[in-house]
């Protein structure tokens, strides 16, 4: 049989992974796609570097006539970023080639381009290592699911973030000193911004929104707060509530009296508490959980290592096979469906929880005042906790679910009254199963 | 665009939410497959039953001539059971149909005849739905795990005795206390046999360990112990070990000291304890989950809904769908490969752990001749812990990995020795992480 020839653009981490295991496994990935897979070069930025196990002859720095070749029928990307990636990609889509990518920031910040490139040209486009690492997630979003009404999907998709916030709540520890551990042991990169300030999360819940909901979501659509005001203070205060926080992203569909499509769909990624009941609370240390409601299939969850360049590089080979086996078979796989067109719904309108602790002066009177405030925006107090006495005395309230905008109006107007001297945390509750 | 015409074969619990889900999410299921799906007809064993929202006139007794109809392109079997649930496979697919199955038991027992068919007559045979319900499991195993090298699989598959395992553990209820209270709740059946027995998850382990390992393994290859014989005091025995009883069924490539596809595999379905840290060890209630270890992916797990009607009905609607989309692009799906063709070891080969208590004489010596007996068959003792005095003089004992053959042949002798009045009870250990 004709073997198939695979060209690769990157050489890191994820790379090198994919080229043993494209060595290692060659007998097995024969077997599996019908063909054998041969790699007819890799695209590199520089030449000089090492790169044990990478046969040099097939190093080159020139990508966009990589991607062009004839003799190529595949291309995995894993270089990231918008470009040169984007470039690249549509250059081999033109070209016929099935593209394989990990590449979430480009996905979730252009995702049109390329998929567009990917229908207008009639080749596969996969992408299973984008989020969540080796975890099989947008497949079983895409094919496994799809007759199915997704209701949610609640997910911890960053695995740096979920490291220092179980460091957090388990040592007590401070954001500052759990990101310098987690830099010190390699979770976090020494710029940690794109992680902990959710721009990775956000990504991901873009690209996981979009398959869920069939509808075009990209990475700017997606309301976005980090972890880097999350204090030792709120996490304590989260145990206190038999809770855990998490930075989560969150793709819902929004409901509405008329028509099943709901109003839209709400994509989120911020720190929120959960009950530690909640099966992502038990995800610990780097590892990442995505949990999905359906209307039929209930509530599934899928956990995994979310990064690290073997698991990665599954991923990419899970992908390989399967557009390898399309060509084979002179097919292709399932295409983006945008169909749905819901409209992604500004953060005002999403409904949520909140957790709120504000210092107050120890007086009769400040709860009423308070809980003045809270009706005024139509905002119901689930429970009110007071705690301390003189200058430590404190109100810890938890409402039931309104419109984020009444809920924030709220908040505003609390700092606003005399008695309260400092809203000292406000944080989000999410995590209840939807009914 | 000319729909496609879906013949359903049997109207049971699932077989009705298949005709609701049809129905309710036909606009989604138009967009996502490229055609219109149409119910040709259902095959049912009675004509005089009351059927709330179904169309009489789609009823028809003679399930034959239904999926053997010109008109018909996609067959749906949702009515278990070995015949006449084969012959209405090979008749359907014999015809040019492509089928949606559900039933484990045939896959398990006879799936070299319905995948042979699959293979002989071109068609598409997808069956997610036999296997943990809705949760996305076989299309992971088949497609997104396809470049990677699983090595073993874990799982509680049967949500029946969970559940039981879940009462006793949390309430300290003796098997037929628990058994009487899942049947009075309807998780067990009148006759609880295939569930209590392992019948259940042995069939589903054997369809797990074919996807796994890309080898034959039918129910009979697999060895098999069910829960009936679990007591109170095993359970507290687990507890204090800090692990937990679950009824597990285990596929896992055995290694060899040449090659990377292992001496063989071993396939496996008995209660056995796991640590409480494990992550199955939270799987509560009714609810499966399956860990899966892959060399590059590293541990997965998935969770949710084992069993039910909608669940189940989600997943065949999933796997309606890739099939439906395959005939629209005019292609199928991968087959099964058994192109590995490892052998299925025998239970004695099986490498695992033991957790013993022996009712000893309370005299000095003992320890040491119990020790002897261990060290004369090879096997190593982890822990041990003396419990007890006078006649109520125990020995907890964890042993090590050792073969299944090896740890017997030391159970049988321990049962010999003069001080040892009683085994009081034998449980194997799993869930450590392979490396």
């Amino acid at each position: 049989m004709k073997p198939l020839r695979v060209a690769l653009l990157g050489c890191g981490v994820v790379g090198t992974e994919v080229v043993r295991l494209l060595h290692e496994q060659a007998t097995d990935l024969t077997a599996r796609v019908g063909a054998p897979l041969e790699l007819a070069g890799i695209a590199v930025r520089r030449l000089d570097r090492e790169r044990p196990g990478i046969d040099p002859e097939l190093l080159t720095t020139d990508a966009m006539s990589l991607v062009t070749r004839d003799d190529v029928d595949i291309v995995i990307e894993v270089i990231g970023g918008i470009e040169p990636a984007r470039s690249l990609i549509v250059g081999a889509m033109k070209t016929g080639k099935a593209v394989v990518s990990a590449n979430k920031a480009l996905l979730a910040e252009d995702g049109e381009t390329v998929f567009g490139a990917a229908r207008e040209y009639g080749v596969d486009l996969y992408y299973e290592a984008s989020v969540a690492g080796a975890i099989p997630l947008l497949r079983p979003l895409r094919e496994s699911l799809v007759g199915d009404h997704v209701q949610r999907v609640l997910g911890i998709v960053n695995g740096t973030t979920n490291y220092i916030l179980d460091q957090m709540d388990t040592n007590g520890a401070g954001f500052s000193d759990a990101l310098e551990e987690a830099q010190s042991l390699g979770y976090a990169e020494a710029d940690p911004t794109a992680d902990v300030e959710g721009f990775d999360a956000a990504a991901k819940a873009a690209i996981l929104a979009q398959l869920a909901f069939h509808t075009v979501v990209t990475g700017a659509d997606v309301y976005r707060e980090g972890i880097t005001e999350v204090t030792a203070h709120d996490v304590a205060g989260a145990k206190a509530m038999n809770c855990v926080v998490k930075l989560l992203a969150i793709c819902e569909r929004v409901p509405s009296t008329d028509g099943r499509n709901g109003r839209g769909v709400s994509v989120r990624v911020y720190p929120a508490m959960i009950p530690r009941s909640h099966p992502l609370a038990s995800v610990r240390e780097a590892y990442n959980a995505v949990f999905v409601e359906a209307e039929s299939a209930g509530s599934l969850m899928f956990y995994g290592a979310g990064a690290g360049g073997a698991p990665t590089a599954s991923a990419v080979l899970g992908d390989l096979v399967a557009v390898a086996r399309n060509k084979v078979g002179g097919t292709r796989g399932p295409v983006e469906s945008t169909y749905a067109q819901l409209p992604v719904l500004p953060m005002g309108e999403t409904v949520t929880r909140y957790h709120v602790q504000l210092d107050v002066a120890d007086k009769s009177g400040v709860l009423a005042q308070v809980a003045e405030v809270f009706a005024h925006q139509d905002v119901s107090i689930q429970t009110v906790r007071q705690e301390g006495r003189g200058d430590e005395a404190q109100l810890v309230i938890v409402t039931h679910k309104a419109t984020d905008a009444a809920l924030s109006a709220t908040v505003d107007a609390l700092g606003g009254l005399q008695n309260v001297r400092r809203v000292a945390s406000v944080m989000r509750v999410e995590g209840e199963q939807q009914t």
